[in-house]
């Protein structure tokens, strides 16, 4: 049942390309095209997002494709209500800054998925969930890692909205009291993708180190003497620039 | 700031590089080899993961490099406990499956990472996270998801390991109240990569139909004139297979 050329099987190509699709994913808020998603494509994109990793091989998710236009506008209204509680948590420039941010493109995109989360699907029990309750959503949000990531091999743009009050969202879109929305996704082509995720383009914050962000054997752990140092010191200056 | 190629800068060859490794990927836990992962790789592997998308540009992740023998045998020992607690939980058939499962590989792998989401990174509010407290560490996952497929491109098993009591994983590892271990992974090069998840493989559950878990605009909305619904049922026999 295995394959012989575990570690070949990928070309250099292909990793590389990996990587291309890994650096130049954004969240798009603005750039998106009303020019329809191909179904072909739509369902590649689904099938990336279903061959994500879950515990006890679970697959708790659903995908709720929503085209109608009174639906997103439903759910347009919810995010500006939510918006505006949040905007109202930000003080001086940051308050500022914030109202000039496009947060959501539901209407603009022609395609939105909520993805979701049946935390009963796998019955009371299930493998590998027994000592944290949450790894049905983090396998879930696996799926739409890959779902993200597929959309953008297509050069489809996904942003990820997740100013609502749950509740609100959940009445509107009928979802059943154990169903959790995990994520509201917006779909669409787009007019470019950014070098550079749009809140680091704004200004907003900073992408960090990654040297600042590796520890070894422990919280807090260091190893000078460890040779993957030097390796991380390589990126300061390098791919972190990738955006 | 914007890229003028956005649908076509990724190749068909790319495109369908990432679909091969999603498919390929693999949760391992039976194959490891003991041969080191080179460093450069690693960090590439890192990389990867560093640029996930986060909520508020957050990146609220740590990776913690485990290589010492002696804390994976103590990471270990705990998983040894936890899983005694969850076998006792299966019963009849079902518990002698689970007893003979193999659920991970954390010494026979020369590398675990433990993916740590620090809550408080981006100070007490954080733009997207008002309304949604666990958005960190949804974004968490989505680093872990990366450096999953970053993993297989380069020929690297990974399996993610979660049956541990939290609160004595973190106090192994020294990790602080506040900061969230989100999983516990071991890497290394592998003998093959399955033609299926293992517990697939094992009987321990089969694939879900992808067709079965789309709905349209509602919770358990259906739309038979939808020309996604035919595009779906084609999946049926088909790329399903993959694994």
């Amino acid at each position: 049942m295995e394959n012989d050329q575990a570690a070949q099987d990928i070309s250099k190509a292909e990793r590389d390309g990996l990587y291309k699709i890994i650096m130049g994913r954004r969240d798009v808020r603005s750039q998106f095209l009303a020019k329809p998603i191909e179904d072909d494509k739509l369902v590649r994109i689904l099938q990336a997002a279903h061959h994500a990793p879950s515990v006890g091989f679970m697959q708790p998710w659903n995908f709720m494709v929503i085209r109608s236009r009174q639906r997103r506008q439903e759910v347009l209204s919810l995010f500006e209500k939510a918006n505006k509680e949040a905007r109202d948590l930000f003080e001086g420039k940051k308050g500022d800054l914030y109202s000039r941010l496009k947060l959501q493109g539901i209407l603009e995109s022609p395609l939105n998925i909520c993805v979701t989360c049946d935390r009963d699907r796998g019955g009371q029990v299930v493998l590998g969930r027994t000592h944290n309750r949450d790894t049905d959503l983090y396998s879930t949000v696996c799926a739409i890692q890959n779902l993200w990531l597929a959309a953008r091999a297509e050069g489809i743009g996904v942003g990820w909205v997740s100013i609502f009050n749950d509740s609100e969202l959940k009445q509107t879109l009928l979802i059943p009291e154990e169903i959790v929305p995990v994520a509201y996704l917006c779909l669409g082509y787009v007019s470019g993708f950014g070098d550079q995720p749009e809140l680091e383009q704004k200004g907003w914050a900073k992408r960090l180190s990654l040297g600042d962000l590796v520890m070894f054997d422990q919280w807090q752990g260091e190893n000078e003497d460890d040779p993957l140092v030097a390796e991380l010191q390589k990126t300061v200056s390098g791919q972190d620039g990738q955006g």
